[in-house]
């Protein structure tokens, strides 16, 4: 057998799922309950979303929770994956399967079908996912439908992965816990739907919770006020990085968190606090929504300037 | 702005449908029919799939041509495309989305979303597609529903896009039409919807006819025997390569036809036939199904040898 068949012969393996049609058809076939269907696509390339000498079974952990956290933040049950795969070496392609397996087991979401390819020889590899999920609350939560008043709240800790990263650059002494928040980011796929009817707008946090928390502003046509103060810090973030200003401001402006952040009236604070104790996941008031535009900063109630960089800029790693 | 905050806006230009959410949302939200869902992903790798020299426009046009050929042979209505794009030098990346433009428009898909991401410098470039479409009929074709005594069809003419390709590649001599259709593929959407109904199996034609023909025995457990002096052959096609059986060897094992392969009971030859007549598309019945197993090749009645490649493997230009 070929290179090509042996893969997508490990793939299929997977895919047990009926709508899968065995990965023997052109396309995978669903059957959906009625309401509206919430699909993204990911793209992560080596060298850029991942260290090319990241574990393979790590990156494809990444590649599938870095879309349900895309269905996590439309509060969408997730009810499938197509996986797009440009073949490299033998033995990271099996691992990678094996890390796969692990991913949609763990996370719940069935493979249904894709593409492999062979590549160019030498050449970074991409991978591409597209996940499905079905909308478990009418309006599937958008960006821009904050209302001035409105409370700003981000779920469990920030600057974790960042900080994860920067210890595998080398720049920071390692801590397992951090960096596997790095290499294995947990959407927040029940949380997404427990919100789903609180929440006026829910995005993830994947660019850096200041630059996407100004997006909400700014698809709602409104300003943000933020307070680096109450940005929620894991103990370990706390005891590798600090807690003090410059510790706050590299965790809000790092990427990766895969966070929710989102916006609910002051009315419905009692029922989030339901569903943080429900889940056993912080979900943390960290500022508000008012009229105007932009963003500002404060610090112990006291406004700061705003850092050189918010976070990623659009496009420089995802946009979707 | 940013190169990759350009090609957003570039592309967020094209996604005027609602379901799109101005490309400004973490995840495309559809309201769709009810009925079940056709999903497929398409991987194109520079260098493999299309020529790094091939005019970005028509690398746009095949990206989304060859998913919504995995929808037409699933009989299904295209709903929508989602774009996955690693970006490259500028001017072949606004190329391309003037290229996706025309081709989402005379393809009738919208564009919803995607995920447009840098790349490591220099290297072969990937791109993706994920297309979605409802069904139109139930139950949905599949590759393994062929009946023994069923007739096996294609639509089109097919070998063009492979002469085409052996144009390119300088060792014949140049055919506009033949080389359009190689680098302009047009997905039988319409033919397959129409097709649907009347259908016991059917595929795209992707790797070539007598591969595409073995995987619907295969998966129905049948035995297929194909007449090549029936394969419907184009009057460029003849002019170029000729008719005689080595031309005709060509057509059936060359790839890129992206034709409508079906198997259909001999009781729907005039309802097939009058699809044909209605499309303006030629509908050839070019072999049948019986039981048992493999592919047998007549000429004339008589049974001649296989050929060494019936097409190209799997997996080693693509598989959904």
């Amino acid at each position: 057998m070929s290179r090509e068949a042996d893969f997508h012969a490990l793939v299929a393996a997977l895919a047990g799922d009926p709508a899968a049609r065995g990965l023997a058809d052109d396309a995978a076939v669903l059957v959906l309950e009625a309401g509206p269907l919430v699909v993204t696509t990911d793209l992560l390339v080596e060298g850029v979303h991942y260290r090319a000498e990241d574990p393979p079974g790590d990156v494809a952990w990444k590649l599938v929770a870095v879309s349900l956290s895309d269905l996590a933040a439309k509060a969408a049950r997730p009810v499938g994956a197509l996986l797009g795969f440009v073949l490299g070496e033998a033995a990271w392609d099996r691992a990678f399967v094996a890390g796969l397996d692990e991913a949609v087991t763990t996370l719940g979401v069935p493979l249904l079908g894709g593409d492999t390819v062979a590549s160019a020889a030498g050449a970074p590899r991409v991978l591409s996912l597209t996940a499905l999920g079905t909308a478990t609350c009418d309006p599937v939560p958008a960006r821009g439908g904050a209302v001035a008043g409105d409370d700003l709240w981000v779920s469990g800790a920030i600057g974790d992965a960042g900080a994860g990263l920067a210890m595998l650059a080398g720049s920071l002494a390692p801590d397992p816990a951090l960096v596997r928040r790095y290499r294995r980011p947990e959407p927040r796929v029940a949380a997404g739907q427990a919100l789903g009817g609180l929440v006026s707008a829910m995005m993830d946090v994947s660019d850096g919770l200041l630059i996407d928390a100004g997006r909400i502003a700014a698809a709602s046509g409104l300003a943000a006020t933020i307070a680096l103060d109450a940005a929620p810090l894991s103990a370990g973030y706390r005891s590798a990085v600090g807690e003090g200003r410059d510790a706050r401001m590299g965790a809000v402006t790092a990427g990766d968190d895969y966070e929710l952040l989102f916006a609910a009236s002051c009315t419905a604070r009692s029922a989030v606090a339901k569903v943080g104790a429900t889940l056993v996941l912080p979900l943390t008031r960290i500022g508000r929504f008012d009229p105007g535009g932009g963003l500002t900063l404060t610090d112990r109630g006291v406004i700061i300037p705003l850092p050189d960089s918010l976070g990623y800029q659009h496009g420089e790693r995802r946009d979707g």
